[in-house]
């Protein structure tokens, strides 16, 4: 097999990741995943995930155990209370409190880990720059310095870090999901789901909701995990 | 309590990172330690960690367990020999089968994760880049890079790894841990321990023993441990 077409993909089941999947299979990429398991409050991305590598019939995806001990303070992983339906959510200038810290770096951390044993040069990973809640490790300049990092603690020079969302707004991506034909309604972005009828369904006032909630208008599409 | 004293230390148990620990305190720093669980042949060095903490009254010391399914055909975590009486360690270009893909980059992010949870600013780890194995990430252009990394992926630009025996060569490092007082006797080197009247004993022939024992000699000393 031609290592330079096997990849790595961080992969959380959500609309940004799973956009990012179909991306590099689309470009010719064999691709392991990781999916991590960190006590987020929305563990249901992790059976998200997993329908994904069924259906796609993705040879080897990680479910990756990591201990939550190190991340206090996060909305996510914490007693802290998600906010909810916030406004000018794109505008806000302070971090918000759904921060996980460090969380992409130890991500990458990983996966390099894992591309390293198994001989991958490629990690791809669906961030974005645009329209997100503002975390600081979602930035190009976080990016650059993490794959020059990487490679100097691997000492091999040829791991890419692959993240192809990162300027596009939330609309492109919609619409670039569309034209690669993702399954929108298997996707999870809710941080906080609810029980209704014994069944798991975004809250439609966290920040990621809101955010996919108003793209999805802006684009002219439904949104089936919505309706 | 002034947050720039504050710092959270890689703690191993090891001779290097022991030496950091004694020097950090004598500098003036109140620490919290970290030692990895990772599956190592040598987990013995968990317990020599907490006798150290325990003598120390250090107050926080995380024992982090990390799945270490991502780290293959490393000789510390999988069924590869450890490579015992190996001739002119230092001047070997290879890097080693005892190398755990990223380990410092893993260990460093969740460390930096740890530090932004705790409000600290000073990471430490005990890295040497003069008389060490050839382990890519022990080199001074990665913790550079990974502190500018560390910097991007937290947005506050605060957190400073420390690193202070990186130019010392092994024989410094012991006339320096002499000075601090370091009880020898309590820290662990030894790759691949063996069994010896029920005793776990380091086994003098892995790199890490080798490297240990001829600083010592070098230095006059008789190391206690290896007795």
């Amino acid at each position: 097999m031609d290592n330079q077409k096997r990849g790595v993909l961080l992969f959380s089941g959500g609309l940004d990741s799973t956009t990012t999947l179909y991306h590099a299979i689309q470009n010719g990429y064999i691709l392991d995943l990781i999916t991590f398991s960190y006590s987020q409050k929305h563990l249901i991305e992790i059976e998200k995930a997993k329908l994904f590598s069924n259906l796609l019939n993705i040879k080897n995806h990680l479910v990756y155990n990591l201990d939550p001990s190190i991340f206090i303070n996060s909305a996510l992983t914490s007693n802290l209370q998600v906010p909810k339906n916030r406004k000018n959510i794109l505008e806000e200038k302070n971090i918000p409190v759904t921060y996980v810290p460090a969380r992409n770096l130890i991500f990458l951390s990983i996966a390099t880990a894992y591309a390293e044993s198994h001989s991958i040069e490629n990690i791809f990973i669906g961030i974005n720059n645009i329209d997100y809640s503002g975390y600081p490790d979602c930035r190009p300049n976080f990016i650059n310095s993490c794959e020059k990092t990487i490679n100097l603690a691997t000492g091999k020079n040829n791991i890419q870090i692959h993240s192809p969302l990162l300027n596009m707004t939330k609309i492109e991506i919609i619409q670039y999901a569309l034209k690669l034909n993702v399954p929108f309604e298997h996707t999870w972005s809710c941080y906080d789901p609810l029980i209704k009828n014994n069944i798991l369904k975004p809250c439609q006032e966290c920040d990621s909701c809101l955010i996919r909630i108003d793209a999805f208008n802006k684009a002219g599409l439904i949104d089936p995990s919505y309706k």
